[in-house]
């Protein structure tokens, strides 16, 4: 979680789509030229398709929607920056977004420059009507998530490097401590509200809103995620060796890739260290959430431990009873600069990492994906993925609330992902 | 559904298990000695690896565990015969086991009978304690199951063959009689339970159990599954080159497979026909459910209706409102033998076709797996699957009822699968 | 090599059609109805398959070429039965030919039948004409390559259902006799003739014809082929985990098939056992040649041993220069039932096994593949394959010559392959 | 083929490096950052790769194998530079070249210049003994053919990248003139010294020495290559949709790529283009070699014309007996910069493309890979890959001569290929 971004009051459009843009390209000031075509995995962007991307989704919706006449800028860098709009047309496979050398870097930030200006220019005129407005609001929760996409995309690439190096930018760290007691939250069986609210002045997803009622049986919740010192137990156990604790797909994925640790841990010998974007290598500690795990982990460890993950339900619940104490300053305890005297497990619901939940991410009651090609953002994606709830180091703060459902599929892990325990009373 | 299986009343275990047993036995009765290890899929498995399989399943959970010191029938059969049980030892990969061509079906057989009589010596000398006799009733559930099994592969293998041809059988038969009026039964929102009761002389599955609270939405369910005049209209509108209504993994599945159709379906120029097993080749016909459909496309033709998916909760209740009034004489209804003028809504819920449900296939509350190698027959799946509710043509009348979850792979349609609407009201 | 087969004088066309068909069924006579439509590998075809193929070839360039209002025997076959021939249309995919479940063995031998007695009418009454006859005549060759082609794969089958047993059947063994001792034959440097004369009353291949010649530096070249006991000295000083002696493809082939010896060599801890199916499992012995080789094992070994495998032009030079004394009779020699005392090294040129060479499968000189679909037999598989010369165990003997060339891709080793050391004097 | 590489008189060591070692980095001067490390197909490597292997050459075989107690550069350098020398340790895959984005260009840069320096070094002070000097020579050939590497992989990685441009660069051109008459050079059968004689002040390569006799037969061989306009007749007429004229294994190539003309030619609507490094975009034209094009096209095309493609020894002789008229101004007539009207046939045999033989690369008679590491170098090899001969505008003119020995697999064509008719008298 990072909070230099935009500001909480919203009537300012302008200078919100402003400094959202900007934060990007903050991010982006210390990668290395070579950096930002690399795709060190399928799943994994070049940076320099990020800065592409996020600014033909305003090109696409806000500017070509609401300036009739516009041409566009480059006839081709649709079919290069779009993503996976089938209703916006042909696209290079997400996997060969490294073949991308050509616009340049330069070229691409000669776009973004082009499109803000026509972006502020369409502000500032008045000439956006309801759905470009609304489109705008969309792109800039979008060009958020790709601030985190970026951060995931860097730490791969430069983790794959042999010859990885930090990532040294006051932006973003991945520092936080994680008080090692644990207690867990109890919380009473009956119908419970879930599910965000129509808001007046803030964002909220199609995927997370429709309002409606579950019934939880009683629950308890752990206070903090599972510590890298609690994880190496596991391991130390022989977790990565026992198909019995694993989901059977899980098994397959553990023997198939030889897994034997999370990712960016390794072990020279001398026992396990983790690779961290913001800090480089360091010793596992006691005090540190174990970080990019997959779900396939996530629920042997639970398995092992005898326990569960929680559901998502049962996890907005949880966090929403102490979401109503918490102010936006505790948002940022799990950050290096708090008293680390001072945390109280209030806060450890976000800020770290992305939380899995034994929950498949499904549509709501009342669900409808959206008319038009902005009904392909969320909906198309309700399979075969899990959901997971919080929000990590790079989330940027708009993200973070309590019915906000992220996805991702069960065996990735290369987003900033942990979990917590749950069992019943 | 067929209904020559095991009588309702479990008093006589021994001869429950001859009866189930001969069951299996004439399912393959049929089959050519060519098709016994033939293997048309990797999901596929030959027929007389389900012979081999079933009785491995008795020798290893009631046999070895009741008789200590009874050698094994064969030392290499428990590597040939294990189907994914981890705590059993190694075992033929599942997608090579047409390499079993010894042993012979003959020597299956002979194999079948060496344990059947063990077993039947277990039973009669009342040799059987309280695990081995649990074994022995999940035994036949499991024996059960692949009867279905068998009848689903016997069809994709002969279907597989270019000549394919009817399977003259009079165990199983997919004719039934389907009205084109459709009613949708509104179910009001509340609190409900779900998951099955402990019963005194029923067998229920670990996944099914767990009665539980689940708050409902009010709901509407349609009567009867979508018939194939209905999904023509679907294809004629261009349903499968839509990427808008279909799920992003579910248009790369058609587009990677150029689907095109249901599987089973065929157009020599003359319009669709659909194979069966029963009765070979036969036009398609508005009074027949649509079958062999991935949740994929049941997913695309509901948002192409306009409507959803239920979940697997709502089905349940929609269908457990019907059954309180429905006797055991209903469930055959959709036979071809009924009188086609008698048909209600009623009895459409059971019988014809597992059906796919929204819901993906997690734990209920409170669920454990048991200890041991049972514990790997159901939990470990709970990942990446769909559940589908209940019962096929081929499905033996024991697994008939409102709180059986089946679960598939979303892409998956070689099971007899179809699948009804719902929507909110 | 076996030799029941053709009689050496051709001027029965009928009775040489009629033994080498029959031939072929008594080959398949053990084969149990399981194994039939087996395929244990994509490069194995079924049993059945080779049944049915070798009669389609008969059918469409004897029957359908001669007989012009003669109907296809059944229109679907064409499909089934086609190996590679772009010419004659569309044809199951090779690796699927295990699907062809049907016709059944009896059909496809019911379609024997009826092509045998076309065929018996074309002879008897003179119908042939140029081109059909020679289509005959190629037909037989081809029927005789697939009798060995069936050995293999039976073998292969066998040998992979984990309870492989031997083959009870009179018309092949592997049984054979090597002497230990090993001499060098001298050739000296000159101008050779290379390839088959046109022949009056034998059969040649397109591939083989085109007498050319070739100068040849002075060679020496064994007198047997490398025996199990050099080859386990190879296996016993680290010749499967030293790059250096392999080829680049070869090395890989090595590590990603996990390569430690030869096919059907296994070692349960008592040392190196060989699966044949004329004996079973038998110990290795230094009187055996080393059999199931691939081109790659072949080379490695000659670079270990500081030599390297001949040329096809010196093979054929070396062999023809014995060939001169050798009288059919002494290509039986090979075989079990001879006196092991008066083996001489003239007779290992044949009936063992494929010896690799170390030339590329090219076309000779003046070499034109023939106008219409024969011409896909030979010509169009000249890339990527190395030349074998000999012939094996189960090679027909009228396929036994100092001219022939046999092909196969350099990572194969199902068929009967050997090798003989060769150097520079 | 371009010249400003070394001076033919080898006495000046020191400035032969100096010299060749600058032209690669000359060659990467127009190269994108952003290229640097782009690999656009497995078999591509990424720019700053091979100016890292190349140092690394040196580095290996000359100062290590010179200064005993000299340090390596970076210890992790050899795992990420080696590119096959199993000799020489782990490396990193081929494939996965492009996570190399570290060490930057400009330290790669930085040990390129310390590498030469240590070199420079042991040259000037006369501490190379006989093998390193040995190691010295191959390795300014070795940095050459990577300049060619180079120039074939920016050219692959500049195509991929959807705006492709054109590269900028004085020292690389692919203009050249060919005349459209064509005449066929006639050569008598007999016997003819093959290979290159031991040199005494040019380098020559294991691989093609050994001189030695090959019989040829009467032959007659193109004084040019086809050129575009003739390869569009073979397009125009079905050359790409006809199975017959195909090997087994270009017909399947062919279908799985779904190939219908050479790399680098597209065809928007209005004819047919080429891309090329120097010119960009151009239209066809009669005058230019068909480039780019793979040994299964050469061959098809050379069968629907109803010619062959020439041996190697056929290639080498009628070079040859041109070459001996030919002074190094003839080299460059390919070139743009020469007279078009004074070309004459003998030219054309070198400096344009390189020209694929209907011959496997095999060893010559003799031929003993050199031991340690650097018998890696070529021999290993010998496999799968057919000869080319000639040399194109991308070879350093050192590397011109007719006895040289290039290969490739038969499916690639992103070298610069181009192929000339033969036929038999």
């Amino acid at each position: 979680m990072f909070n230099n971004t935009s500001q909480s009051v919203h009537y300012n459009l302008l200078s919100d789509y402003q400094q959202i843009r900007s934060v990007t390209e903050a991010i982006c000031e210390t990668v290395d030229m070579e950096e930002f075509a690399a795709q060190s995995a399928s799943f994994v962007s070049p940076p320099k398709w990020h800065l592409g991307h996020t600014t033909w989704f305003f090109e696409m919706f806000v500017v070509q929607a609401t300036m009739k006449h516009e041409p566009l800028y480059h006839d081709q860098y649709p079919y290069l920056f779009n993503s996976y709009y089938n209703s916006m047309g042909d696209r290079i496979q997400s996997e060969s977004r490294h073949l991308i050398t050509r616009p340049t870097v330069e070229e691409i930030y000669d776009y973004r420059k082009y499109i803000d200006e026509k972006v502020a220019f369409c502000i500032s005129e008045g000439l956006l009507v309801e759905s470009s407005l609304e489109a705008l609001k969309i792109g800039l929760q979008h060009e958020q998530q790709h601030q985190e996409l970026l951060l995931m995309d860097i730490k791969h690439i430069r983790h794959s490097a042999l010859l990885s190096k930090k990532y040294d930018s006051k932006i973003f760290s991945e520092q936080h401590y994680l008080p090692q007691a644990i207690h867990y939250l109890q919380v009473q069986k009956g119908i419970y509200e879930i599910g965000a609210k129509p808001s007046e002045n803030g964002f909220i997803y199609d995927n997370e809103s429709g309002r409606h009622h579950q019934y939880l049986e009683s629950f308890q919740i752990a206070d903090r995620p599972v510590n890298e010192a609690e994880y190496l137990d596991f391991i130390s156990d022989g977790g990565y060796s026992n198909p019995l604790i694993w989901l059977s797909e899980g098994w397959d994925w553990v023997k198939a890739n030889h897994v034997k640790h999370p990712l960016y841990w390794s072990n020279d010998g001398d026992g396990y260290c983790v690779y961290t974007l913001s800090e480089g290598k360091r010793p596992i500690s006691p005090n540190r959430a174990v970080m990019h795990i997959s779900y396939y982990e996530a629920q042997a460890y639970a398995n092992w431990a005898g326990k569960r993950l929680p559901s998502e339900f049962e996890w907005e619940i949880a966090a929403s009873k102490i979401d109503k104490e918490v102010t936006e300053i505790d948002f940022l305890l799990g950050n290096d600069n708090r008293n680390q005297n001072e945390s109280s497990s209030r806060s450890f619901f976000f800020g770290i990492g992305w939380e899995w939940t034994q929950s498949a991410y499904l549509p709501y009651p009342y669900y409808k994906a959206p008319p038009g090609a902005l009904g392909e953002y969320n909906g198309k994606f309700m399979i075969n993925q899990m959901v997971l709830r919080g929000g990590s180091f790079a989330t940027p703060i708009d993200h973070i609330r309590t019915t906000y459902r992220n996805f991702f599929h069960p065996e990735k892990r290369w987003q900033f992902s942990c979990f917590r325990l749950a069992d019943w009373i």
